[in-house]
């Protein structure tokens, strides 16, 4: 959608994982941000660890090459179950950032938890609250995002990417003036203001 | 040396760390083994993670382009230190792994216990001892191989993919044939078989 648009500046989240690599990309025109593309990849279909590895390379490589992002942001936990789960992640992982290297984009890392924080303002937020923020943020409803919450777990590392920097250089433009204006307190809500202010659009438990 | 003949193989090894990478490339023209290049490239000197990655990538990229390999093989521990240790190097075997199967290269992967088996006849082998098999099965003298380690652990890869797929050729080639002559009985000798003809060239301590 709205691919025809000049858009300021791309980003690109990954959630590279062994059997489903997730994908988002956003696009920025001015302080609007809008959903580009989102899905995930399939990898539990190919047998052989170096099948699923480069598949994992040539579809990263053909979102780089289709979308042309600025920036690639990666969702990366650093803690795992074991030493070989970390060993077949790490190597995901380093096969999507080889991809987005070899077309000279820059990638940036960022742990769940600190997606979590960026987009709802809590660190332990669900999955679904994250999900909730993401369409709210993106300008986009329920059913025009993909289903499979890799897919949102990849736009939220690219809209956590989008939050950090814009923080850094409004710190960095601001340098010296008494009142910085973070992009938390401007367009973008916590989840607790979004509690308040859409009451229709939260599932009673 | 040797590059101006004509192989019926060439398989590259490395050894890819974070803070150096290994390579060797052997070449293969019957039954004998060559030595076409060896070397380590240093990684310390980046200070930014990603720069380390990228510089993995297009360094691998880089040799398998200049030597065509048909084959990779990846000296691969499978136990390490933490889970930390292991995302790292999982990524560094990730980017390497990219740029080989970026060129269509297939990949096999050997723990260093399988390397030093398939070298010396003994899995729990000194790299000092496997550094001298490698010299004396390729053919090579000791000031011809690089210094580093790194450097003869993948040269050790990739003599171990020979003589794993050779082997698993020659049981291809012969089955229903009572007689099975493994290439260690032919052309490779062990450790022990080495030092019993060369005594000369065991140091004493």
């Amino acid at each position: 959608m709205a691919d025809e648009m000049q858009w300021d500046r791309v980003i690109m989240g990954v959630d590279p994982g062994t059997n489903v690599m997730g994908y988002g990309v956003i696009g920025i025109k001015g302080k609007r941000l809008s959903m580009i593309a989102a899905g995930v990849v399939t990898l539990s279909k190919f047998p052989d660890h170096y099948l699923k590895l480069r598949h994992i390379y040539e579809r990263t490589l053909a979102l780089v090459v289709g979308y042309l992002p600025d920036e690639l942001a990666i969702e990366a936990p650093f803690f795992g179950k074991n030493v070989q789960s970390m060993l077949k992640l790490g190597r995901a992982q380093g096969v999507a950032i080889a991809a987005a290297l070899s077309r000279d984009v820059p990638v940036a890392e960022y742990e769940p938890r600190k997606i979590k924080m960026a987009i709802t303002g809590t660190g332990g937020a669900s999955k679904e609250q994250v999900r909730t923020m993401i369409e709210h943020q993106l300008g986009v409803t329920e059913d025009v995002l993909p289903p499979e919450l890799d897919a949102t777990d990849a736009l939220g590392a690219a809209l956590c990417h989008y939050y950090e920097t814009e923080r850094d250089r409004m710190i960095a433009s601001s340098k010296g003036s008494a009142k910085i204006k973070l992009p938390s307190s401007r367009g973008k809500s916590s989840w607790k203001d979004f509690v308040e202010k859409n009451p229709d659009r939260i599932k009673k438990i």
